[in-house]
């Protein structure tokens, strides 16, 4: 099997795997205990604490661990400014653990409002909108304070891998006093963010995709950002998260953490160049497929693929390197996905949350010009640290070979 | 290092930390993924609801995978009835993430109360407690109605070890049509609990007290009892609870299931001995001892070590086999851990969770007569999977030379 959906969930990293199995069967102990067999497990957190806050450039007293990406995007929409925000201002791309949870927030109180903020065709929320957004807020009827409004814009885009321009969205809500949440969980571990520099006050992330295991993340707070928690009991994480913390969890964030901060320069370069290698092969072949990642200028030319200095530049290029958002006209996705997977290629449609769903995904259908036929005929494959050349030329000939089956099926050429 | 603390935390069994890596390297697909890498994530979780429903004698689709023991407490207190509840009855004995969730969702909303019932001196609260509780519930000037009360009375304690009257308690709330839930952390995978006959609606369980990680739990929810859920996203266990599933954590969560069904009875039988057999050994030592947990009667006299016939029987006995809270009149409990922990024997106070506290525990103040004094001179010894009769040895010589050097010390003579 080739795995292609690195984005719905990654391998566990080697020495990510080895640490999870130390805090399983020998450093077994509770980290609230207080006793010596506890040390190492109170340790490890400090450690994973130090090591996620050094990559983001905060303090380790800003790092809460949560059970994953959907609880920290929860605890942020739910807990900002410990419950007193009536302005919410979001993305129509965002994951479904914002928008859902934003949607349930809305309804839980009289007087919140929820704003969704549309992107362009690139999958693009401007800072232009945010302030628009932002100003509109401060000059309603309703007459809202910048201390009610929270701003929720993802750091990258989970179905066509978007980069969002949150450093310009921060120094906009900085400028206006508002509180800035980005769910980062598509981009941490895989492109370099700076909460400081990017005025952000909340940053959502999940140890499954960068490496760690399934069922521990992150939400970063800024000091200063008060938060009420969503999880009430012991009190760890200075109140704001109860439950015994997932030490095997975290000591395999660690581990992670540590590989991605080493690798993270390396690794984006050398899955970008596999990515855009493939789409190369793809497009020669079937050269009526619609690229709905904004993928650079120029680098699908001939020419692209001989350039020595094809790199992968995080503060440049508006896509991550490992996603590819495609278009096959004519092609149902799902029919596609089930015959990639009948041939040994894993990719998906959507994200995975919402792949039982029968609905296109809500992302694609977002963004301006699309159709839900074009929507319907997408799928995403994404592109990790195990990916191999081989894999991926040997899976570009198979998407090449079933799209232009199913083109003669559709046509009613027998197979 | 002597471990006596399995109450806050035990081993990860061997087959479940297997499972659990196997989950993380070679099946790490998301379970919510449709392609064939993603099959075998998705069936472990199916093999883990069947078996975790084959124990509790209920429905695998009864079954909600959550991160642990906090996080299912806090959906059952804030979910149950799908958010009608108007009167929580729950007790002063429960674990934090019951007694702060409570609190929490007491003051969330108007018209709400909570009524905490108050044990006897071995922990017990009663059925008829129960009854006369909810009849008041019924009957107050607020008109509760059955649908509007809930009752939380943990299935066994997880400082004392005492076993609740969770069938009788039951059998109360069936006949007034008033929902259930209890919180079985302490006891699931030690006695065994079947739901329907104990009249349960809702039951808490956590992982790492039965030999699966950490980071993983599940709350029971009878399948025509309505809940609304925490956490929002992609939808995941029917929208009862979203986010990726951890499915390293279910598959170590099944194999630990699995030994526990094989094993329950043996293992209670063998930890039951040791622990009498330790707490003789101090009795006989330090006969001025007293026992915070309801042992049986004759359990301590000197022919019931010679009883062949001396076994475990969850149905009779009021306490689980391996807890033991212990209290050394005029020994301060923290002095006595800490010199514990510096000879190599790792035993609490209190429980793990709230250790960081100076508070005397809640749990032991509730009962009636205990004074502060005594509460803080009490602490928790508790015995699982692996302790072995020499290390109870051991550790019964330990506490035994502690209690004795810290008395001396208090008297004023120099070791």
């Amino acid at each position: 099997m080739i795995y292609l959906d690195y984005a719905a969930s990654s391998p566990v990293l080697p020495p990510a795997a080895d640490m999870a199995v130390r805090f399983m069967t020998e450093e077994y102990a509770n980290p609230s205990s207080i006793h010596q067999a506890a040390e190492e497990s109170r340790a490890v957190i400090d450690r994973c604490r130090r090591k996620l806050a050094d990559m983001l450039g905060c303090s380790p007293t800003e790092i809460i661990f949560t059970s994953g990406g959907t609880e920290s995007n929860n605890l942020a929409v739910f807990g900002a400014d410990s419950g007193k925000t009536r302005c919410l201002i979001t993305t129509a791309i965002e994951h479904e653990s914002v928008l859902r949870a934003a949607e349930a927030w809305e309804s839980a109180g009289e007087g919140r409002s929820l704003r969704v903020l549309k992107p362009d065709d690139r999958g693009i929320v401007s800072a232009e909108q945010t302030e628009e957004a932002v100003l509109e807020a401060l000059s309603s009827r309703a007459g809202r304070e910048a201390g009610e409004i929270l701003v929720s814009v993802m750091t990258a885009n989970n179905e066509l891998g978007t980069i969002e321009p949150i450093r310009e969205i921060g120094a906009v809500c900085r400028k206006y006093g508002v509180l800035f949440h980005t769910d980062a969980v598509q981009a941490f571990g895989h492109i370099p963010i700076d909460v400081r520099e990017c005025g952000i006050g909340l940053l959502s992330a999940s140890g499954h995709k960068f490496g760690a295991p399934k069922g521990v993340g992150f939400l970063y707070k800024a000091g200063d950002v008060p938060l009420c928690p969503i999880l009430f009991g012991g009190g760890q994480e200075r109140t704001l998260r109860s439950g015994t913390l997932n030490t095997p969890g975290i000591a395999g964030m660690l581990a992670a953490a540590e590989y991605c901060e080493t690798h993270m320069a390396g690794s984006a370069k050398r899955i970008f160049g596999l990515r855009n290698a493939f789409l190369r092969e793809i497009l020669t072949a079937l050269p009526d497929t619609l690229v709905n990642s904004p993928l650079p200028e120029g680098l699908l030319t001939e020419t692209a693929a001989d350039n020595d200095d094809e790199e992968f530049d995080a503060a440049s290029v508006i896509c991550l390197p490992g996603h590819l958002n495609l278009c096959f006209p004519g092609i149902e996705a799902e029919t596609l996905l089930i015959h990639l997977d009948l041939h040994g290629v894993a990719a998906s449609a959507a994200s995975a949350c919402a792949s039982g769903s029968l609905e296109p995904s809500h992302v694609l259908t977002a963004l301006p010009g699309m159709t839900s036929e074009r929507a319907n005929a997408s799928l995403r494959l994404s592109f990790g640290e195990f990916t191999t050349e081989e894999e991926c030329a040997e899976a570009a000939e198979t998407v090449i070979q079933s799209v232009k089956m199913l083109r003669k099926l559709r046509c009613g050429v027998p197979l």
